[in-house]
């Protein structure tokens, strides 16, 4: 569908200005002026507001948002076996497809229109996400010790990859190795081998815990970003979660190995892990994006509640006001997020760029006065602001009614579906 | 208006069930067994919906609103003196009462029912929550070197109070000291005989920065709290706003004296102040209550937001899960409020309180599947749930709908104000 968003505030070209926006099928075709022959199936009244690119959520578990709160306030241990794990282990196939479809619809609702995810149940994330009609990184998440080329997880990463077919695409793939302690050191070799020779990037969990750093010194003498670079993981694309735990020169290995990393304030503060040490990753010249990781440890999917962590926190830390502005939040939410997931485009509104957008009513209270809009979106929405989310050129809220999920139905499920999990 | 709300789930002595409140003009009067003779005028369908005590903000400055993001990401003096200041002292009183208005609007939408405001033009902030309907504690700003009986400012406090005839208590009054550094130690101990003579109580800031601090040791040899204590302060009912910068001496002061302090995290954190030693309050036995100071230093008045900030940092700050539930969050956000501000009958759902009440919609993707109630509340909403807003038995906004706001009025007369304050 041709859509024109006329006469908005947009933020492009790192600035907010007043528009007009020209989508032509999944493409910005034209700002301001429009493309030789447009004809407007759709025009959006941009009175009153304000589009930004799409929030890229970088790292989460979509299956797991039945798992929101779940355990909340309890020990590390207690959290994972016997909050969540019992519940995680009885979910079925389609117990994630709903699961997903729940996550799907948070963040659409908070104008996210990308996420990158780690899961379980191979073609389920996939199912919902071409329903839905979000943009997604997917992600089968790997565990194992020794590598096998018939490794069942493995072939099921590509197995799924035919589910891209006909999304124009908004689906693609990398491998996900899960974590140091749970990827041997033999099989991430074998992983990142896999993703050498089919040219995907890795999606892993690093340097998260104290007790993760703790036990890879006793047990290889190595850090974990050290570990995961020697097992190969920087030898390809890699988008590495958390590293919260990361020394200095940790962060310029990283850097020099040009990994993105994407931090998790809520998730990492949830599970006591503490604050990890973005701007120095910034510093270090680190692409670092945002992510929310799982309900189950967050326990919200909304990208706007992390970019207020995100700021404040570390001004927080950092004993400052001038460390981590409004501006690099967004930047790490949309354009930094865009680069992690190799998606060539996306992440800012500019003629040639997917029709990926967040428009935000910004007459509602907290977004008034209009003194910094960029700033209102860090420091004061909550994200019920955004009125309408588009991901390639296709409407998938509007007056904030989903378009593509029967919201009713995906509660109906998930509430039934716990019933029977926690029984 | 009797209202009656039906078989909804709603938080009563720290549990959440299934209860029909009945209120009665401006009290609960009953929560599964109805009064007798009681006819409700209005019915609300509980299906789906979790009543909770309204939320007292502990501290703000409302008529700041409009400064909302007027000076973000930049060094405290700029943010005061070339970003802050320069607008607010040429604010009018209508100003003020617009900007009042606007907070009003955010808070009632959120589901705040009560706040705790120092401000500083008289009539104007009480004109606002009288036609709002919010419960509201008022504290003048008071500033001087030397006391004097007839200071202008402490007068206005006084000529201001009779305005809370006709509300049914829902306004009442403080004195409002402004801060060690703006209250010289005369001025402070002349403020303390006048709260005294006449019952009132004090709301001050205290020990928000380092540099406060500093000054202080140097002029007086004394920190923040020693300093608010010899000038008598804590000889009255008092609120202490921030305390970041509190010694564990300072802290036992504190709960000796019976002083409430009202932490706000994110005006701690975005002004560069780091964090309240919040868990080392309470277990001090401290009343700690919740704020989220003006808009210009936060930017939001959303205590949803504010409980997330308070339950996640401090387990960051102190590397565990296991620190300042939930629980804790929403009861300082209510009941230890009404303590602070002192409240009878406020803050807690029991038969004889106050009704104050906010009716969260449960249906909305962020409070799904109701794993724990309670902890969706600081870890999952962002605010925008709360479907009903309910003050001394009035409703201010219901469906979401502001019923006591113009809101495209406020909205109107606050940005143009804007334009010309900026001018």
């Amino acid at each position: 569908m041709n859509i024109e968003i006329k006469d908005a505030y947009a933020l492009t070209g790192g600035e907010i200005g007043r528009h007009s926006i020209y989508i032509t099928k999944d493409t910005i075709s034209g700002i301001d002026r429009k493309p030789s022959g447009f004809k407007a199936e759709k025009t959006i009244d941009g009175t009153d507001r304000l589009v930004i690119p799409g929030l890229i959520n970088a790292h989460t578990h979509s299956y797991m948002a039945p798992l929101r709160n779940i355990a909340d306030d309890m020990p590390f241990m207690d959290w994972l076996l016997k909050g969540v794990e019992p519940v995680e282990n009885k979910m079925t196939g389609e117990d994630a497809y709903w699961g997903a479809m729940l996550a799907m619809a948070e963040m659409i609702s908070c104008g996210t229109t990308t996420f990158n995810d780690m899961q379980m149940h191979v073609h389920m994330t996939t199912k919902a996400a071409k329903e839905s009609g979000m943009r997604a990184v997917i992600c089968r998440g790997l565990v194992g010790d020794r590598y096998d080329r018939e490794d069942r997880r493995i072939k099921e990463a590509f197995e799924e990859m035919p589910d891209a077919d006909g999304t124009n695409g908004r689906l693609t793939f990398m491998l996900g190795p899960h974590a140091p302690y749970s990827a041997g050191f033999d099989y991430l070799r074998g992983v990142v081998d896999v993703a050498k020779e089919n040219g995907l990037g890795i999606h892993i969990h690093l340097a998260e815990s104290a007790t993760e750093i703790e036990n890879l010194k006793n047990d290889k003498g190595l850090t974990a970003i050290e570990y995961a670079d020697k097992a190969g993981c920087f030898d390809v694309p890699c988008i590495a979660a958390h590293c919260v735990k990361v020394t200095a020169s940790d962060m310029a290995l990283l850097a020099s190995k040009n990994v993105s990393v994407v931090t998790n304030p809520a998730s990492n503060m949830k599970l006591g892990n503490g604050f990890a040490p973005v701007p120095e990753m910034m510093q270090a010249g680190i692409n670092v994006c945002l992510g929310t990781d799982g309900a189950a440890s967050n326990n919200s999917l909304n990208m706007f509640r992390e970019m207020g962590l995100l700021t404040l926190i570390h001004k927080g830390t950092h004993d400052t006001p001038v460390c981590i502005g409004a501006a690099e939040a967004l930047k790490m939410a949309t354009e930094n997020g865009a680069r992690a997931l190799g998606l060539e485009n996306t992440g800012k509104i500019e003629t040639g760029f997917k029709a990926d957008l967040a428009i935000i009513n910004i007459n509602t209270p907290s977004m008034v006065p209009a003194n910094n809009m960029l700033s209102s979106l860090t420091y004061s929405a909550n994200g019920s602001e955004v009125d309408t989310t588009i991901v390639d050129g296709e409407i998938l809220m509007e007056g904030r009614e989903l378009k593509t999920i029967d919201l009713e139905r995906v509660i109906h499920e998930v509430s039934g579906m716990m019933e029977r999990l926690k029984a």
